[in-house]
This record gives structure tokens, sequence and C-alpha cells, in this order.
């Protein structure tokens, strides 16, 4: 049995609560969303990718990671495909601001005091930005005011530089992004099995007014379910994607964590 | 990429759909907790086991299983150790039960009219049942009435033959098997490489007064967290368990669902 | 007019308000619910039941009961015949936690510190627990952390001793004690004038598969509407039933509660 | 065992069905409150008066009473001397929009289409309209269109030439009867055994300026927590007033509800 | 740039933060709704009525205006004509509830302390008391203990003289004042524009059952929306009533905050 | 009196009626916040702009406009500023989103099928996207399907065209335009006397790291309050301004909204 996992929830609680209590490791939370992807991948690409990212930073900087949300907020047409997707499963507004609200309390109330939020699912933003202030609000209430916490989307962490290498012929954005070159890249690195670059549909980045309409107009969507074409996507792409993102937020991390001394020489090695 | 991976979320959307529509494949939806489960197991004991089962019966009856719920309602102290003990996240019990509806509503929403509820952690019960009936409503008012859903928690299979034979000298009762022979003997069967039987300490089954009390009485938990001792947990006793479950649950699904004429071969096979 | 009645609501508020501050009597809660218990007893047998043990027990220990709660959770097939069933009148489950969280909060700021919750209906038991932990920590939030409350079934507290002697042919189980045995002897040997014994259905346990439906199958529950037969119902059961779940509470109560001295001679006495 | 109780916690589920289906009686559902009423009465004089009220009414139209609602809105220093005072016991405005929501709900579901909200604690009044909204509403989306809902607080039943006769001094007004000759009376003339006039104080009634602080400021309140006195208070009032508003209610609900041929027979009578 | 607008949200931050830390200048709020007002007026009374007296009294005792609440509780039948009149767009009780309440909190986060709810739209009454209520405990929850929050309606301001005087052929009541004499006199005084008297209707007072029904039955409303003739209004009566009530409401904010020295000043000038 | 204002609740509600009817005019929702904008413009720049957008397009296409929301989302740190500056009073996510939610719903029973929410605050448009949402499912539960809602920001209006030309030195992105170029530009063209330019405080535009961090960093804001500068700010620039995203929202309405033959001519004027 291992003690030194980087999954908080592979543990036994007595390795937990040394972790949590002497290494004073953060927790790092991923929130992603069961979502069609397009023909060509699974439908949960947004909780397999954070869930890397957060562990690869917990093994950096001596962080755990706590269990994956797999539903997120409703799917929106003009950055998901929108809701009325098949395979989409959503949770409401108030729902997702509860559960991660408790959670960040729950694990606050062990005597974590940083957290990272790592989000792969761009719908979920501001209903994170809620659910942290309700969180803070409870624990300030409870007298707990030591608490800080990063949020984050690991796609902002890749550089100009990234994105002119990753897309010579033009970044279409990350709106249309869905389903497209950086997911499906990062898919073909980490989990090449559960991808078939054969059944992606190659068409234009969709476009669209700069308004939303509800109900939605499905003929907006492109049939594929994804925005823009995975074709140019690749292992390569996806690995580079891997370590400026992965270095991105673990320098971000302790950047604002008072991480132990322990927890720094690893992240220092 | 696989097309028939009993789990929903590792299908692309046009298999996902196909799978709903066609052959009307009922959806599992594993509930599970992040609660410290003593010294000798990690702290998704009720994440991995009913997700196992969900897997083992969908493929007998052609079913899907969703992604699991990873956290659960607050761990009570007569039958999970209390929400005071170290690695224990737990939700409230409004967020639980609208996260469940909401997911239950989704599902409906793509065509799915057949749901098993597959608990692994007692303290969600009354509030699978609230979640479930909340579902049903709002699905009443958007004119869906005929959704069936099956709820259970897979100990309820064990058969009284099955506890005498795995308790021979005694059953202690549900109630206190938390972490003991029952979950750490499938754990053992399942994923032996969380557990680490040396551990475990071996006490007598904890005994409660008729009555509970709040704020917890932290020395009534014994001081491992589990409540029995799993000394006598083994990995034959975790495939019985494994085989009886699933067979009951498997025959329960059958019993209560119109499975389409391709998942009843496939569950007869 | 009465300054010594046991029901708070009876008493004027400098009565009242006395038996809180200087005797510090300990605040019973009655819970019931509003739900059809066969042909022979009427609709609130959960609220007399729980309301009279109450009174009995702030009798020997110097309490206090609170007006009682006449409406509960869901009726559920398995242990209360079902929400389907005409008569039974169901609050949601978040209703009954917040209306619970609400009384409770409201003794406590009158200066009460200690609660106990005595239930009648099974259905009740896991939003009582919900309630008892919204109001304290609510109330932490408003600084008082001195609040005990005691949650309890009155059934719970029949022996096996008493179970013995009174189903001689056998116990069929709590779960389907609904409209039987049990609550018969108890309303006839407090209400006899409430009970028409000559139309109870005589009729074997009901008996259930090992998981739930929803929307409920009617067919399962009895046409009665009992989940066992009452037949054997007698006032001399109803009587030892009384004394031995009173004395069971009190002591509880007693062991838990930092009662008053004069509230303690009263209880010796 | 009575099969023709006013009480409909009192039937049991057979008898209570074949008046909801064939009499069509209409519910009246008593709304009260814990609220201290001065030294002289207890605390839940504002759940006996309405649930009289209703048990007469019914009597008179063929009607069902419903378990009352024996906690209420916060009481407000204007009208109820302020929900500081000991005793006073109260529920949130959302926690008593939700309960008297669904406790409709219930009722319509078996059948009923008629109802009466008797009030009598003025502070229920809005929280009832908003749960009568909002319970139509729900009853609407699950195609229950017919349902009427009367609205009445007793008080308002008393006619001008009442109050001449009663106060013939000069009537303050209902808002400040909190405690005073009109629930005195009342309870003089139904419960004297709970009234100790010799205990009321007797003080000029409480005057407050034409807007309300918070915090409450508890100079404002009569030290006694009547805000006028009760000594002209008297059995005959008591039975003038049962009268009159009994006589008005019954008529009103006459007027408004379809009666079924044996409840208007038996109204006539 | 004005910088000393008696309208808070037209001052730039530093000016703002300046009234509120030094001045201490007290908040007013005026609640309103968007509700038919007959024939002659237009939708927005309710706002424009309390947003004026709030200005009036606030350049007198040296308060800042917040933003005016332009949607309120639903309108009732015998007050307001009922939600179902064309043009009234109402808010849920709970909606209201929580928009006051968080707006009270931010103002007071700011460092204010005394707060006026200045109410146009009678319906709102009960929705403010529940709001003020979950406001001050939220901010003693924040260790912010120091709040004073005066609530009153305009109209009850109007002095027993001047009704005696405005209405010589007697006084209708508030409740059916409703587009009546009182607010269409107010609005001939500020808004003659938005009037046109020539388009009111004259009809006698709306009289009312002492009971209310849900559904409303729209056939108890008049038809022209308003409860009262408007006819005898005049520009004259409105500039009576602006002095009475802003006089009275700046009197009672004199006497219940603490106002600073140059505030008073300013007041006393 | 008015009888053909844009505002809606400038109207008479037969007027009001009359538009809604027969000419079918689209409702037009601002929604605004009370937030700091920097040392040289007031609190309600954000209701002012969209509400400004919403009067012009509405006289384009004969629409009205409903009363802005004068509050709205929490301010964040890297596009508002914040919410612990002074000034900004905020809303909880679930009170925004219950108030439009219930704003939609009113409108729509009276007769509205159409709706634009024009807004004018950044952190408001995810519980914009919520609320629509939920307005419609409940208004499909009421079986009103034809809802058709279109959201949008009034600055997504602004073409590349526009930018190039308002920003000949680098366009430094939506997100710190908070207080910069575009709503001062709009506010000199709109409302110059609320604008102290002079005031203004020249600085590089803010700049963030790709995370957030909470309880937020004050170091991170300005000490302005606003993320760029104003100084080349003009009242040219804001006519332009207004001419384009009027021209674009007019056109996006029209394009999607079924205008009545009146608003169509109106429209082509």
């Amino acid at each position: 049995m291992t003690t030194d996992s980087p999954f908080a929830a592979e543990l036994a609680w007595p390795d937990y609560l040394a972790r949590v209590r002497d290494a004073k490791s953060p927790i790092l939370i991923p929130l992603g969303s069961m979502e069609q992807h397009g023909h060509h991948m699974p439908l949960h690409v947004d909780v397999l990718l954070p869930t890397e990212f957060a562990r690869r930073v917990a093994l950096e900087i001596g962080g755990l990671v706590a269990p994956p949300f797999c539903y997120g907020y409703k799917s929106q047409q003009k950055c998901g495909g929108g809701n009325h997707m098949p395979g989409t499963v959503s949770l409401e507004g108030a729902t997702l601001v509860n559960a991660l609200r408790d959670v960040l309390k729950e694990f606050a109330r062990h005597g974590s005091r940083e957290f990272a939020i790592i989000n792969g699912h761009f719908e979920n933003s501001w209903f994170i930005t809620e659910a942290v202030d309700l969180a803070l609000r409870e624990l300030r209430w409870d007298g707990i005011t030591d608490v800080k916490v990063v949020v984050l989307s690991y796609w902002d962490f890749v550089t100009e530089e990234t994105i002119a290498r990753l897309y010579p012929d033009g970044f279409p954005g990350w709106a249309v992004e869905h389903g497209g070159v950086l997911e499906t890249s990062l898919m073909l690195a980490l989990h090449p099995q559960l991808v078939s670059l054969e059944r992606a549909v190659d068409h234009a980045p969709a476009s669209f007014p700069p308004y939303d309409v509800y109900p939605v107009k499905p003929e907006w969507t492109p049939a594929s379910g994804t925005l823009s074409s995975p074709k140019h996507a690749s292992k390569e792409k996806g690995r580079i994607l891997l370590d400026v993102c992965t270095e991105g937020i673990a320098k971000a991390l302790r950047d604002e964590f008072q991480l132990s001394a322990a927890a720094r020489r690893s992240a220092a090695a």
C-alpha cells in the first residue's frame, strides 16, 4: 500500500494526515466535466487532463490531488458545443458552487490552508469563483482566516511562444479550441488508446456572432461537436503542452504557497 | 479507441448515443465518498467498490456506468467513524441531493429511461432517495414520465448463506462493518496493492448506545477508524462477495428493466 | 394556569424562562409525521407516540417538551408504505432540515444547551442528522459552542429481552413494523379510543427485494397500508414498551446531560 | 375509533380518503406560532385559537382540519413583542414558506382542491402568500390547475359592531392586541385553565414610532410582553368573538367553495 | 463631476469612501416595484417616490442614497391590484430577501453602520424584515455587531392631521390607496409629465372581503387597476405630502442615527 | 404622459400592454453593477452604458427597455479591480441568477416572447447564462416554449476596425479595459458632467499572472481602481463606439427577432 501517492484518496488516513499536517501539502482539486469532445475523443477529456496536470504539479511541489469533479457546469455552444449535445451531462450552477464550497471547507477543517483549483472545463470558471468566495466566507465565520486558494485553468499557462510553435497557421483562440489541437494533442500524449484521430472531423474553426441565443440554435455547432479541427494534433505537441503547462502551474504555486521545507526540497530537486 | 467500454465517459458521443438510443443501455451511477477506512485502506474504498460492481453488472446486462460520485454525505460515527476523522471529506445533504438530481435529469434528457444508483457509502442512502424524488418530479414537469430508477447498496445483496459462510464466528452487523471484513476482502480481491492488512488494527466490534450525540464524542470511534476488525478478511472472501453481489444486482436489474434484445442476449450469455 | 407543565408551550414566558435558565431543563423535541398507519389507526400515530415518550422522560429528568413536528419526511415503501398512500402528507427533505435547524437555534438563543430529538418516524432520521449539523454550525458561528444534541428513535430502546417477550413467534424487524405490533400496542395503551383493532388487516409481514424502485410500485405495499399484522398487539404489550423505552431514554439523557441538581433529584425520586 | 372527526389526522386513511374523495371535504390548515403572550397566557395561544376556529368551521361546512403549524415566522416588536423575547421560537421566512408549500401540494396530490389557511399569528401573513403562490405554481406544473386557496386571519372577521361592543373605551387596533382583550377573551372561553388573568399586567397600549429598528430596541416592548392590557378580557367576550368569527369564516368558505351536497346540507343544518 | 451628490452611485469611489468613512453618512436604500398604477400613471411610481424621499432626507441628514430596487415583491390584489395585471413584474420572496441582504452586507463591509430602508411598495414589507434579519446575522458572524437598520414606508409618516386635510370626505385607508390620491398627488408634484390625470378612472374605493383567494379573482380588481379614485389628487396635496413625510422621516433618522457633527450641522441648517 | 417611451416603466399599463401584445415589442433588459470605476468616474457606469445602448436599440427596433439591474455580480480583480474596493456593492451569484430568472418569467407571463439581455458588467456573464437557462426551464414547465433570449455584452460589438482606430498604440484587451478608454469615452459622449478626466490616473495597463488568488491580493489592483489608463479617452471615440455598438446590436436583434411589421418599418426607417 502506497504511502506517498500524489492522490489523496489513495492514502490511508494516518498517511494523509501526516502529509497535510507536517508536510503542509497543498491540496490540488481538478475540476472537469462530462462533455462531448467530438467523434474522436471520449466524454471525460476535461477530467483526465486537469487531473494529470494536478498529479504532475503535485509531484513537483509536494501537493496532494483531491478526487476530481467528474461533472461540471452546462456546456455552452460557443466554447463547448452546447448542453444539448448527446453525452454532455452537466450540473446546475448552484450545485457546482455548493459542491466545491463543501469540499474546500472539509479539507480546510483537516488543517489544509493552501488550495489550487485546477480547472479543465472553461464553463466552470465563474462558478469556481463563487464557490471559493462562499467557502472562504464560511471558513472565516469559523475563525479560519488563513486559507489561500489559487484558481487556474491549465490552458492559460500555454505561453505565447508555445502558441506560435503549435499553431504555425494561426491560433483560432481558446474559445473554439474545444476538441481541437490542444486537447487532442494532450490526449494523444497521455491516453493515445482513448483517441481515434482517424474519426476526427476536419472542418474550419466554428465562427459565431458576438452574442448568445437561448434556447441554443443547434445549427451553430459543427455536426462533429468540435469547434475546430484536431487534424494537426500530435503526440509531440501534447508533450510540449504538458511540459509548458506543468512548469507554469508549478511555478505559480511555488510563488504563492508557503511550501514546507521538504516540499520545497522535493520541488527544487 | 474503444466503442464498447462499459464506462460511459470513455465513449465518444456518437458511440454513447448509439448505446443509449438503440441498445437502450441502462445507466448505472456509482455513489461513493472520500472517507477514512482505517490504517489499512485508502480513502476511496467507497468509490472503487460500487464502481466495480457497476462495471461488472453493466457488462452483464449491457448497461453503461456513469462517472462516480467521489464525495458523499457526512460520515456518521456509528456507521463510518464520524465526519471529524482526518481524510473524510463530505458534502452537505442538499449538495448531494442536487448533484444526483442534476445528473439523473441530464441522462434522461439524452433519452435514457432506466437508471440504477449503485451506492457504496451507507450515509448517502436517504439523500439518494430525495434526489431521485426531485429528479422524477422535474422530469415529470418536462413531460417525461417513463423513467425508472433502482436504488441499491451493494452489501444488501450479500445473502444470508454468504454471511454465514464468511462470518463463521458471528456477523457483527452491517453498521459496524466499516473497514471490516466485507470491504477489506473486496479490496483484497480487486486492488490488493491498495491494502496493507498488516497495518490493520485488530479490535472488537465497536459498540454504541442506541442513540447519537452531536457534536460527536470522538472517544466512541475506535482509534483505528474501523468499526470492526478486518483481520479475517481475505481475497477469497472478496471473490465470493464479488460474485454474490454482482449476480444479485444483475438479476435485480434484469427483473426491473426493459432491456433491449441485444442486452438480454448479452446478459443471458 | 400551570407553571410546571412538561410541555414548554403550555407555560407563560416567565415560567418557561425560569425552567430553562435556572433548572437548566433540557428541551425534548418530538418529530413525527402525518402518515397512514393502516385501517385501524389514525394518521398521527408518529406524532402521538414520540410526544408521549418525550412527556414521560421530561417528567423524569426535569425537561421540557417542545411542540411536536406534525409533518415528516416522505414515507418510503419499505418502511412506511410509501408516499403515494392516501393520507400521507410529507415535507421535502430540505424543508424538514431547515425547520428543525431553525427550532434548535431558537431554543439555544434562549439559553438552552441540551436537546433531545425524540423521533417517531423512521424516514426522518437522516434529515434530523443534517438539521443538527447545520444548527450546531450556525450556533458555532454565533459563538455558541456548548450545545449538545442527543438524537434517538424511541424503538431503538426496545431491548432484546423485550423483543423476545413481545414477539414469541419471531420478530419481523423494525423495517416492517409499520402499523404492526409495536405501534398498535403503544396506541392501545395510550389512546385506545383511536384504535379499531377489529378493522386491522391480518397479513404476513411484507417482504421486499433488497432494493428500492422509483416511482414506487404500489403493488409492493400491502393493500392495508401496514407492513406487518397488528393482530397480536395488546394494551399489555404497549405498557411494557412504554416502560422499557421511557426508562431507556431517560437513562440515556441522564447519562448525557448536565442536569441541574433539582432535575437530578426529581429524576432520582 | 372515530370516522367522522373534523381532524384529518385522527382518521384512518380509508376514512380520510372517503372524506376527501366523495364528500370533497375542504382542508383547513391552522397556522400558529410558539410566541410569548405575556405573563398570563401560554406560548401556544396562536396555535390553539386558529385550530379551534378551524375545527368549528370544519364541523359547519364538512371540512377537515390538518395538523397545525406549531411554529411560525419571527415575532415582530410592534405586533408580537419581538423575537428576542424568551419562549418565542420561530422559523426563517423561507422555512415557513417551504413547509406550507409542501403540505398544500401533498393534500392536493390526494385529490383535495379546496383549502383554507386559518392564520393565528399575524407575522405569518406574507409568507403564507408566498407559500400559496409557490404551491399553486408547482401544482400547475403537475397539471393540477383547479385548486383554490382561501387565506384568512380569524381576527379579520371581527365585525365593526363587535369591536364597538367589546371595546367600549376605544379599540387600540389589531397591531397592539397581542396578548390583549381579543386573545385573552378567546382563551378564557376555550381554555380557562391555561389563563391566569390575575398575573396579567395592566398597562396602556404600547405605542410605537412609524418605523421599525433592527436589532430591536428591547425597551420598546412592554416588560410584560403584551402590547395592550388584557384586564378587560372576559369569557363572555370570548364567546362573542368565537361566534362572530366562526360564522364569518364559515360563510366565506361556503361562498368560495364548491361544497358537496352532503357538506352543504350539513352546513345548512 | 459631482463630489457631493446625495446619490452614492454618482460618486467616484474616493469621494464615496470619504463620505462613508469620515462623515459617517448613513445609507438610504429605496425599495420599489414595477407595478401597474392605473391608466394615468407609469409602472415605476413605487421607485420614483421612495427614491425622491430618500434624496430629500439624505440632503437633510447628510446621507447617501443607494441605487433603488426597481423590482419588488408580487403585487397583491387587495393592496396593489394583483400580480396578474399587465405591466406588473415582480420578484419571488426569496429573491428579494437575498438581494436586499446582499446589498446591506456589502455597504456594511465598506464601513457603513447606519441604514434606512425607504420602502415605496407595501408588498415588500415583510421580505424587508427577513432580509434585514438575515443580513444582521451574517454580519454578526463576521464580527460586525454595531449595525443599525431603520425600516420604513414613507406613507406611515403622513400624520393624522394631514390625512384629515387631504381627505376631507373621508380616508379610504392605505390599503386601497393604490394609484389613488396619495401616490397621484406626489407624482403630480414631482413628475407632472408622467401623469395624465384626464386618463384616470373615477370609481368608488375597491371593497374586498376579509380574506384573500388564490389564484386571484380578477373581477375583484377594478378594471382600471387603481383601488381608489385619484380624481381629488393635486399638485398641492403632493407638496404637502412631500413636506410632511420628508420631515417625519428626517426626524426619525436623526433620532436613531449617530450622525457625524458635519451631518448634524447640515441637518440642523 | 408619454405613451411611446422606450422605457417600459414610463408607460401606463394599457400602453405597455398594447406595445407588448400588438407591436410585439421585444424586451431589452440592461444589467449593470455598482462598482468603482477609478477616480474619474462614478459607481454606476455599468448601469448607465447598457441602459443607453438598450434605449438606442429599442428605438431602432421598436423594443421596450426594462428597468435596469443596478447591482451585479462580485467585481473580480483581473477585470473589475476586485470586490474589496470601496464603493463596489455586489450580489451573490445565486441572487443575481434568481432575480433575472424572475424578471424574465414575469415579462413572458404578460406575453413577451423575445428578450435581449444587454450586459454592461463583465462579471455578470455566466450568471446571466444560468438565469436564462432556469427561466426557460420554468417557462417550459408552464407550457411556454416559444421564448427566445439573446444575451450580449455591448463591447463585443466593437469591431476589429474600430479597435484599430481607437487604440492606435495597441489594444490592451477587454479584460483590462475597466475604467479605461472604452468606458470613459462612452461616458464622455453621454454624461460628460459625470466624468472628471483630470482626476484620472495615468498608468500602464495592469498586468496579471495567468491565475486568480483568493482572498484577493490588493496590491495587484492599481491604486486608482482602473486597470488601464483612460487618458486617451475622448468624446469623439465615445460617439464612434456608441454608433458601432448600437448598429451591431440592432442588427443582431433584427436578425434574431420576429419583429412586427410596425417595428420593422420603424427599424428600417
